[in-house]
């Protein structure tokens, strides 16, 4: 058997306990009774130590080296390189650390739960010290491994190749582009004439009509599933992706809208080379293309006007609602609504981006060690005040609102801005390949449009960087006057 | 570290194996998508490859060679002995061996769920008989290795200890004794005046009637969970029991009744001594001591009159459900109505044993090769003609009714007549202890009843043998006669 073909069963049993692994989150996230929260931190920690030990050891650094020497195609190689870049990333970092995040991490999440529901930071506090140590000691070791900042080497875990300085600078450059904006726009909104919504939509009529078009856009739901829980995710394993939401009766599309996002992550994965299956090279590529899936059928697609003149008409044929309010153009202008938010999940495209500056920045400080864990509530109610002209009201609202960092997620959250530049990128030249696409979308047909993402983006997995899909899709480098342009035309 | 101490921690990393695949499996029945069988069955495989493999190495052989020489207290030679048991089960059988029956079990199960939708025996032949070979070839092995028949080996995988010889006559005396007697029973409540039940209950409503049951019978949700699924299971892992149920509208008692049964296995689960979770002696003893458990809480407790009182008195007073055919007297006629029914979990527990042992009898026959596969749903027919004297219509009453050899289960059959035996035994010592039980239990207040089976059963998890236990508790090994008398007393 050649190294090549033993490395790619080496890592086809990494991926089936990832796999394994994905389940166990999501079922702790949406079944599991509260009291096995440890016993589910014990799996999850094992499981975690399970992978990382097996792609880690010397025998897979010593299959790589030979591999390199065997003959195989351009797409066995690029697989290769996937698995090196997997090896660098596991090896670097000691098994018991991996253990140990992970376990605290589970733990740690559990407690947010309650501390969030109790708006009370100092439930957490210990938990989370305890867990930034940890990370803090598996960046410092990637940092001097990949030759970078440990904050940069934490982003580089969720979208490879990226360098926060030129972060820092197109989100600088997008805050000074968004601040004076947002208040522009309010300006203008308040003389808008939109119609409140007073009838409730319950809890489960939301969920049909969620699935109802969740399947018209292309969920496989023999492959997938609809839940709900406190932070809505998509997670599950390969070939059975997993959405959640959360449901207010009060504001129905409040659900609607985290489904739409959720359902565009789910496609992508939904949509993977199945040949490729359990293979580095066949898992989707960083979170920032990740997110600008999500964000592709959110807000390009299912927040435009065409999409509400589809979603009135369903609402009406199919679920019988009748009600000026769900009127196409007071979907539009409900759902193209600016404010200043307290939480990030529920904010609009325009503002979201302050929403992601605000936690890079704290992240970067909680790195370079500028601020401790105790200080995070002060100095995120400072930062918020500071971009929003606005006071956080309780913690609920404020640093307690998102799960990433109690699940030891750090790092990740510029990737959301990041995916909404590139989905931004991408949506400009599907407009110009498709120009009946609002027609389309306006008639519920979504077949041409997921054919373009599954052809040009999802079937291409991690074969391509970010950044060489962007070349091929845009023939460009990621820019961010494409969303500039996008927000310029639908808010001015 | 001791030998013993590292031979604990092995054991405790399989248990852990174990418990994912309990959710895992869990999930297969409950949650998942059906476009992820296969995928499901590798995950099961490797796990269970997983499991095997760290417990059946020439390492543990040496440590518990080692161990059996350091200074272990009683409760760690008792577990230190089952860990030897559970070594040599583990290590005879081949590992490609067991991942080839995970994988095929998994796959036959998912194919039975449509073949019982069908009732069309065709659609499950090919992967059965698959499944039965390699069964075979596991039960020869194990049959050698200690030294009885291969159908022995099997039924010793669930009930350790037991004797396939003396169940046969057992089961020979118990058919004896039940053919005259049911045509009696069933010639006697010719007469009684039941009121059929004709208000419907929704699903929606007999879940919260079980739950609260389930509740004050002493289940603990934060460490379970109920749903519903095709066949009703107890599963999930260590500190975190998983039961289902199915719901029929038009028989409430069918669920409740089933959920009854499996809150009898969890309440086992529940109450194993907390301290020895992941350890070989702290999980339950054989199927048959699991099953009197089962049949403790179903048959002895909630098919009894003074049940029957205080379910009438809650259906009315916390659901408002108000009719005669819920008066505890009619309850209780329904709930001990004696009919030759097709389906086994359906059925009364008078007659229950003859479909106990048509199973029997056919698995001997096909584990010493006097029956194949494709015979096996005539055989079936005949046998239960002959038991019956009734004619079975289509598979799905038939032989593909249950879901236990599809998942590769043989030898599991016996272990429930086996556990009504037990179960009585065991009643007849409570009642004697308690004699205000009936009291109780019509006032709702299971806290001694449940504290008694806590004390003398549950904690003893694997420190004793079920025959042992039976010693301790009722001063005699296992005697058909109180199930005898039961049965005598209550239907006669």
């Amino acid at each position: 058997m050649s190294a090549y073909i033993k490395l790619k069963q080496i890592f086809r049993e990494a991926s089936l306990s990832s796999d394994i692994a994905g389940i166990l989150h999501w079922d702790m996230s949406t079944m599991m009774p509260a009291n096995s929260r440890n016993q589910r931190a014990e799996q999850l920690a094992y499981l975690s130590k399970l992978s990382h030990d097996k792609v880690s050891t010397n025998e897979v650094r010593d299959l790589i080296f030979e591999a390199k020497n065997e003959d195989l195609n351009e797409n066995d190689l690029r697989n290769l390189s996937e698995i090196e870049r997997e090896y660098k990333l596991a090896s670097s970092v000691p098994s018991d650390l991996v253990e140990k995040i992970s376990r605290t991490s589970a733990k740690c999440e559990g407690e947010w739960q309650e501390a969030r529901k109790n708006s009370d930071f100092n439930l957490i506090k210990k938990s989370l010290d305890e867990l930034i140590k940890l990370v803090k000691e598996e960046s410092n070791i990637l940092g001097k491994v990949f030759a970078v900042s440990p904050y940069e080497a934490l982003v580089n875990k969720f979208e490879p190749g990226s360098n926060t300085k030129l972060i820092a600078n197109i989100f600088n450059d997008l805050q000074q582009f968004l601040t004076p904006l947002i208040d522009t726009i309010i300006e203008k909104q308040k003389s808008q004439k939109i119609l409140p919504i007073q009838n409730k939509i319950s809890e489960s009529l939301q969920k049909d009509i969620a699935k109802y078009i969740m399947k018209i856009i292309g969920f496989d739901f023999k492959r997938g599933r609809l839940d709900k829980s406190i932070h809505p995710f998509c997670g599950g394993s390969t070939n059975d992706v997993r959405i959640t939401t959360r449901y207010n009766e009060d504001n129905p599309f409040s659900s609607l809208d985290g489904v739409m996002h959720e359902t565009g992550h789910a496609l992508y994965e939904q949509n993977l080379p199945e040949k490729w299956s359990h293979q580095p090279v066949g898992k989707s590529r960083g979170m920032a293309m990740h997110e600008s899936q999500s964000l592709m059928i959110e807000m390009q697609i299912t927040r435009s006007q065409s999409f509400k003149k589809f979603l009135s008409t369903i609402l009406k044929d199919k679920f019988n609602i009748v009600d000026n309010a769900y009127k196409s153009e007071n979907l539009y202008l409900l759902g193209t609504r600016v404010e200043k938010s307290y939480i990030r999940v529920e904010s609009d495209e325009v503002t979201y981006p302050l929403h992601i500056i605000l936690r890079f920045n704290l992240e970067r400080k909680i790195f370079n060690n500028e601020i401790s864990v105790k200080d995070i509530p002060e100095a995120w109610n400072e930062e918020y005040k500071r971009l929003f002209d606005k006071k956080v009201d309780n913690n609920t609202n404020g640093c307690l609102q998102d799960v990433h960092w109690y699940a030891g997620l750090f790092g990740y959250f510029p990737t959301y801005s990041l995916g909404a530049l590139t989905a931004a990128q991408f949506a400009s030249q599907l407009r110009f390949d498709q120009p009946d696409l609002d027609l389309n979308i306006q008639k519920g047909n979504f077949n041409e449009l997921i054919k373009w993402l599954k052809i040009n983006i999802h079937e291409k997995a991690s074969f391509f960087s970010t950044n060489e899909v962007l070349e091929q899709v845009t023939n460009s480098s990621l820019n961010a006057k494409y969303f500039k342009n996008y927000i310029n035309n639908r808010y001015l």
